[in-house]
């Protein structure tokens, strides 16, 4: 065998959660390419939560708009949009109402709201939007979207006619909800909602069952959350959809909304136009932290490795952890399927190694895949 | 890109400490080598120490045969020798006076002798081997060869005359050596000597400080050793020889019989006829548990690197552990250097699915060999 042309490798990792967003790992991979002598492209992915407006503007530029706000406990905050040139607006809840943003002690599901995240919907339509991308996932909320849905002009009241103004605790009161003023307020905008899970809005699979804990609900609230979500349900005519439960039921207020729900791998791998950056690719490097079951049914990686697949472009893919489960991957054609890291050690000095570990395994699958048979 | 003819691939480990032997290594990554399409030639190798004998003979076939003699405190044992067809034997200083048979209660340096090594190398000689190699490491002992030198015959006694048999103990009252009836009981034959460490009898580098305390010397036992074999060295006419450290002096006492020393691991590679099973082989994987600095100063993985340069052939290293210094091979022309575990765990997980890991990495670096420049 003898080294062909240099590789063209297209570089897509997801972020590696707790040791490197979607960029980082991107560039990690990169160097390792470089080190073995092929051209690198690097073109982070994400899987519709968090990191997804920073993903799609890496590759699509645009404008970031911040926007003043408040955040997921109704402090000033500045949200922010991305607007791209075609004129579609891409919001990330947890950019405006996130998680991340509180301290562990100030985790508190059954006063976090998800008002916040209406202004930076309404200053992208104000703006001119025409389409609108709403990321779910790594909110601080579970107000079944009734935060968002009142601030949108939504009336959201009890049975005496109070109007509330959501978090958690609101959801045991909401008698009726009159979503004619917000949808007015998004007339003729193409609402897109991406979602990484598919739970209902409430039930064994709900958002307050499967969610509620990490987000600091103890199991009394996680009761009372589910009862009030299950509540909720029928007033926004959204029931049992699958993805109702992202983002603490953001989904179902927002399919409540005309919204239309994707999963959020391939619609980041539309907007991202990933399928341009694939052709002429020799080969795609992906990554994520852990390749496991969860990784088949829809995340980021998978959808790199079907896109692969249909464009008959290698990909390799690289985790930091890899369970049995992740060499199914190769049933949807994958070509390899590595380990990123040096061997037995601990979580933290894994995470602590993540970028030099990603740019060893890219070089050295480069050079195993500069190779050609002689 | 696409697949392109099989490859014929050369599985060429040395074994994984505490996880698997040569075989078991070899048989694990020709599982992958298959599972990838490819045509997989099993080459167990070793550094010389433990498992050598059986690696040369898993290559080159010939007779296993048991011989009567005494473990290192001198009880009865059965140790081997293998006779190769073209009348080399093969004779492993751990088969006959091995640490790995003792219970961790019987370690006793001060009282363990090599004197059972003499018996496998006699009846080779009776049997008509023109050429013995002895493979050194992994013995109980630290007596600096006195025991076997007295089983051969040779005169070692004390200042008042009395014959002294062999054991860490009798060090300090060495006063002659008198090889002559041992040399003459080995003459004509053509004695070589593997070691895979190179640390003289004595001194800071020496066996006594190095590896008595892995063979259960306490510090003032360590002291006591050092000074005997420094007091011996002279004796045996080779002081300081690199090696001769090697097995607990064995080394310096077969250097002083006049045998040839030898690294390991090229020896080994010669034995094997390594050289002729490259010739032919689009790839060649090698692997060992730890990659380390160690392993670019002479272990079986460097010589499986260097001879794969010299032929042309690819090289892919594999390793349960790397360690920053692994990559300093890729300096020597390794091809690819591969982490084979799936990340983060504890070293019993790790050693655990030790054989699934490595045929899961030899698996994927083939697809990837496999693959070529379109």
């Amino acid at each position: 065998m003898t080294p062909g042309r240099p590789l063209r490798v297209l570089c897509a990792p997801d972020k590696l959660r707790g040791a490197l967003d979607g960029a980082r790992a991107a560039a990690a991979l990169a160097a390792g390419v470089r080190a073995a002598g092929g051209t690198a492209v690097e073109h982070p992915l994400a899987d519709g939560g968090e990191g997804s407006r920073e993903v799609v503007q890496a590759a699509r530029g645009g404008r970031v708009v911040p926007v003043e706000s408040v955040d997921a406990l109704g402090r000033p905050a500045t949200a922010r949009y991305g607007l791209l040139d075609d004129g579609t607006a891409v919001v990330e809840a947890a950019e405006a109402v996130g998680l991340a943003a509180l301290a562990a002690a100030e985790r508190d599901v059954m006063r976090a709201s998800s008002a916040g995240l209406a202004a930076p919907v309404l200053a992208a339509v104000r703006a001119g939007a025409r389409r609108v991308v709403v990321f779910l996932g790594g909110t601080a909320t579970m107000d079944g979207g009734t935060g968002l849905l009142a601030a949108l002009g939504a009336g959201v009241r009890a049975a005496d006619g109070r109007s509330l103004g959501g978090g958690g605790a609101d959801l045991a009161h909401v008698a009726s909800v009159d979503l004619a003023p917000a949808r007015e307020r998004l007339a003729g905008i193409d609402l897109t909602v991406a979602a990484d899970v598919t739970s209902p809005l409430y039930g064994p699979a709900g958002a307050a069952r499967v969610y509620g804990p990490q987000k600091g609900a103890d199991p009394e609230a996680v009761e009372e959350l589910d009862d009030g979500l299950r509540r909720l349900g029928p007033l926004l005519g959204v029931a049992d959809a699958a993805g109702g439960g992202a983002a603490g039921g953001l989904g179902a207020a927002l399919l409540a909304l005309g919204a239309r729900m994707v999963p959020g791998a391939s619609l980041i791998g539309d907007l991202t136009r990933f399928g341009d950056r694939l052709a002429g690719a020799d080969l795609c490097l992906t990554a994520e932290g852990k390749v496991d079951a969860s990784t088949d049914t829809g995340k980021t990686v998978r959808a790199v490795v079907d896109a692969c697949a249909g464009a008959r472009v290698p990909c390799v893919v690289l985790g930091g952890t890899l369970t049995p489960d992740a060499h199914r991957l190769y049933d949807r054609g994958a070509t390899a399927v590595l380990p990123i890291g040096p061997g037995p050690r601990s979580l933290d000095e894994a995470l602590a190694t993540a970028a030099d570990d990603l740019t060893a395994a890219a070089l050295a699958v480069c050079r195993l895949a500069a190779l050609r048979p002689g």
